[in-house]
């Protein structure tokens, strides 16, 4: 067998869960040729509630794996471990091309702001990093950055809680109204604030809270534009990749998704998010990550 | 200093997080000398939607974190952990007399119940083991016993939406009711397959959901009574040490605790649980219980 040119090995993408496939979802879109290696560190979701030296941790773990795996680009789909790890990972990995998913919502909301207004939902651990402030105030020192943890709609994602459009069959038609009606309510409570300051852009500062992008779009109406930081990843990888001269030309592009706890629910869910069927999936164990 | 008897040694208890305090709260109730050390592993909650291997890796490491500290009795206050783990535990800390919550719910569910229609909530980890069933099918072939997985009240509890009564301060009044409302709802869904089974028992299978018993009650009402594993688990405990001869005769009790995580959540949540102020609290790092 030949040397394999580095455009034509597989991107590597991590998140804590399910959430990264939505970035998952539109890197397949963007570049259809691209071998994808997908990591879900499902046994150690979610990572939004834990303390920044875990997140660090974890992230390194993951980042490791795999580069066993000779990945050409990492992309850390998970905000939380881009608000805390991403210097610690381009120090440490310094030859590898890194694409975080915070940078890319912020600029985009700065680009869409016209009252310079910009309201960030997250994890808690993304809100109290204050990411988004930094870098948004880095490009713009006039922009207020409006900032809310939103907790509760991981736990409720992860479960299957996701927009009508996926028709989610492990819920009858009432459940569905009945969770979206909960998850109205929540998003009601938890978007009141930001409202209030009178936001004209919302960035969803979680990859996995485009699943429910359509109730949250519902509440904040239609003076408040969303910025989905899924759709402008996958533009920042195909920059990156130009950049470096790493474009596959592959004709067939393979993906394969790794979870480190028990695959039936990311298999159901995560095939609604992705749009497509999960059927290359293995469960390595947390230990083989530890070491 | 002299020897230390065994019967004044801490009783050890550990729990994924913040649902063991409801179990700590009755012991010291019916206990007030005993000594406990208690451990949250919050970096690693829930445990309940893992799988049996990690659920068991994770009770055999907090296990040995608490016999270095020499306790005297073990409690798993953790209906999860006991559901997967206690068979495991038995077996490699032959010596040490352990308690789980399964067991203690089970006997009571068939002493209250008068129809033998029992119902059980718990996590999904809980509920898939069948461990109530078959308990409760071990002491009486006659009874039936219907199970629902209710995964969404763990991180609703840990977020600190708890019954009225615990005047949660982090939140508005305005909110707590929306909280209760948002809870109720869910548990309508949760509850109906049981209520249309016309059970007259409901074992709440995870020791956190004595933080929402009032609102599951006013949802069963009056027909149906609730089982609280906490109460019987520290009834259990008593039993336990009159027969091992190792109850306490302190004059002041000690209550230390241990999290894996940042402490500041469980520090207020928790305080609410035990309806006391938890001071005697030290991080511990999640590496120091995988070595």
């Amino acid at each position: 067998m030949g040397k394999i040119s580095s455009s034509e090995l597989p991107i590597g993408i991590f998140d804590s869960g399910l959430g990264g496939l939505t970035v998952v979802k539109e890197i397949i879109n963007l570049l259809p040729n691209e071998d994808i290696i997908y990591l879900g560190d499902t046994a150690r979701v979610p990572y939004g509630n834990k303390s920044k030296d875990i997140i660090i941790k974890y992230s390194i773990q993951n980042t490791k794996f795999l580069l066993k795996h000779n990945i050409k680009l990492l992309v850390v789909a998970c905000n939380t471990s881009s608000s805390y790890a991403v210097l610690k990972l381009k120090k440490i990995f310094k030859e590898l091309p890194i694409v975080e998913v915070v940078t890319p919502g912020a600029k985009t909301a700065l680009k869409t702001t016209k009252n310079y207004k910009i309201g960030v939902i997250g994890t808690k651990a993304t809100i109290r990093s204050r990411s988004y402030e930094k870098i948004i105030k880095k490009f713009c020192k006039k922009a207020k950055v409006y900032m809310q943890a939103t907790p509760l709609f991981v736990p409720l994602i992860e479960e299957g809680w996701v927009d009508e459009v996926y028709k989610n069959k492990n819920y009858t038609q009432q459940q569905r109204i009945n969770h979206k009606n909960i998850i109205k309510q929540l998003a009601i409570e938890y978007l009141k604030p930001l409202k209030n300051q009178n936001i004209d852009v919302l960035v969803l500062g979680c990859t996995h809270y485009p699943a429910i992008k359509m109730i949250l779009k519902d509440i904040v109406a239609n003076k408040v534009e969303i910025v989905d930081s899924a759709i402008e990843t996958a533009k920042e990888v195909k920059e990156m990749l130009v950049k470096n001269n790493l474009l596959s030309n592959k004709k067939t592009a393979k993906i394969k998704f790794y979870v480190t706890d028990d695959p039936h629910n990311f298999k159901i869910i995560g095939s609604m998010l992705l749009n497509k069927k999960i059927r290359n999936i293995r469960k390595i164990e947390v230990s083989m990550l530890e070491t």
